[in-house]
């Protein structure tokens, strides 16, 4: 069993690699889910949603986010009762968060309906929250504390940040089978997802990082920053508002305590020695994920390693 | 000031009429809101659905319910997820019940609910839920009671119906303007609604029939029934199960105590002495509204007689 931490977008791509050069029922994924909003009602959870898609098959993986081929009808008319449309929420998406919703409100936890909802689209991997208890990413701006999709999608990642935090996640418990994935794992891989708002809001949850520190299994994490840039998002805006380095070597730095291997791009083959002093060995690989063909042959990689 | 009461379908083709061979702006709509259910979790009010869709020129006339045109993307993928899908929910008519749950769990009550909604959608009727209260129309069969929706929609009226209650009615109160809308209108038009699951709730709730009697406006009905049989619907079979003839008498006898005028089909000729002997003047017109032309013909025999 391979477990697997990841955010939406980058580990996206990682992830459909791996449910291709793996056997899916063999991944355990755990999502971050600080990022969790509820819009016009409605509990959405977008980096599940992302990874569940993606493993159905059925996500838009050129734009990143959302379900191939869905329509927009019900958000134009949300517009019309004046209603925010800023996230954009197709109808097919909205069944999604329909649902969720519900099962949430008969008392179900985000685990059970994460699992009725892959299951329903038959995706073949276990999809795990990072908790079950509330976490919320704030991100500091000059001009108040604003929810990470306010920042990511509405704001489109402009303005001044000047610090990210998880509110109330000291107080929220990994979800159930986090830890018992980590500490079981034949390997974790820490997708290439935003240190801060992706990966760090699951490590910023009590319990998870120790597991990591304490697990048998190698971890092995794939870069987010090639050169000193993400390779999408906002990642180096954010890392730089955390007082990070913005390179390969911060996140190296950010993960040292439990990081076994780390993949970088050979184009930052000069931070090496850098991350190696820091007890991380590291490895070139291209890891840039644009075509289907990328992500398999860099799945591949990875699991040569293992 | 027309004061207008009516339930969904053989109503809102009516109000067509009237909104076309009136001012709009003159017109205060009562709805029926014992059919109002809760599905995925949201709430819907069909007949104010239908009544607003059909005053703001968005409603499919022919099928009778939701928005012309509309598109079922987000129900097949409910379906997807093992939800109920029994009622047809409309991607863009999605929006509609979204907007309505979101704006009531905010503390807004249905009538500023239904304000907004009317108001986005450019319609310039007053329309008002009969009350703010919970009262749900109960359809009694031979294996238990269900909601009005579930045998109206999921059974498609099929099957035996012994009674038919109003949960709840007693206790509620008419929604804010209704009473003053029946007591300061022109004249009263009860629409050739289901008189006992569409304009029965709504003589149901405590305070409404009793304005209808005491109204120094005239009240003037359409009948639902040509020649013992509905003109659509189920009205038949629940005017039986509550005892009731099923006929243009039998829905006259039912508003005998309010009505001044009863419009029945000229087919129905033969019960005018019948009907006059309760107290109730009538009157013999074509009252099948199959056309546009239909209704606004209707609508000015109606409006001659004020």
């Amino acid at each position: 069993m391979l477990a697997v931490l990841t955010g939406g977008t980058g580990g996206a791509k990682l992830i459909q690699g791996l449910s291709l050069e793996t056997d899916p029922s063999e991944l355990v994924i755990v999502c971050n889910t600080g990022d969790d909003f509820v819009f016009h009602g409605l509990h959405i959870s977008p980096d599940i949603d992302t990874i569940t898609y993606t493993l159905a098959g059925v996500a838009d993986t050129g734009r990143g986010w959302g379900i191939k081929d869905d329509t927009f009808a019900a958000l134009e008319w949300l517009g019309k009762y004046g209603g925010e449309t800023w996230f954009k929420l197709g109808d097919r998406d909205l069944a999604t968060h329909i649902t969720r919703t519900q099962m949430l409100k008969q008392g179900l936890t985000l685990t059970q309906v994460t699992e009725k909802i892959r299951s329903a689209l038959g995706v073949r991997s276990t999809i795990l929250p990072m908790s079950n208890d509330k976490g919320k990413t704030k991100i500091q701006t000059p001009k108040g504390e604003i929810s990470f999709q306010e920042y990511f999608v509405k704001q489109h990642w402009s303005g001044e940040v000047t610090g990210v935090s998880y509110a109330g996640v000291e107080r929220s418990r990994p979800a159930p089978g986090v830890v018992e994935a980590i500490r079981e794992a034949r390997a974790v891989i820490v997708c290439p997802s935003n240190p801060v708002t992706s990966i760090g809001p699951i490590l910023a949850v009590p319990g998870i990082r120790s597991a990591l520190k304490q697990t048998r299994a190698p971890v092995i994490a794939v870069s987010p920053i090639i050169q000193g840039l993400p390779v999408s998002g906002p990642a180096d805006r954010l890392m730089a508002a955390m007082g990070m380095e913005v390179s390969a070597f911060g996140v190296a730095k950010a993960y040292a305590d439990f990081l076994d291997l780390f993949v970088i791009a050979p184009e930052d083959g000069d931070q090496q020695s850098r991350i190696e002093a820091i007890g991380v060995k590291s490895v070139g690989k291209s890891i840039r994920m644009d075509s289907l063909d990328d992500k398999r042959r860099l799945t591949r990689e990875l699991l040569a390693f293992l």
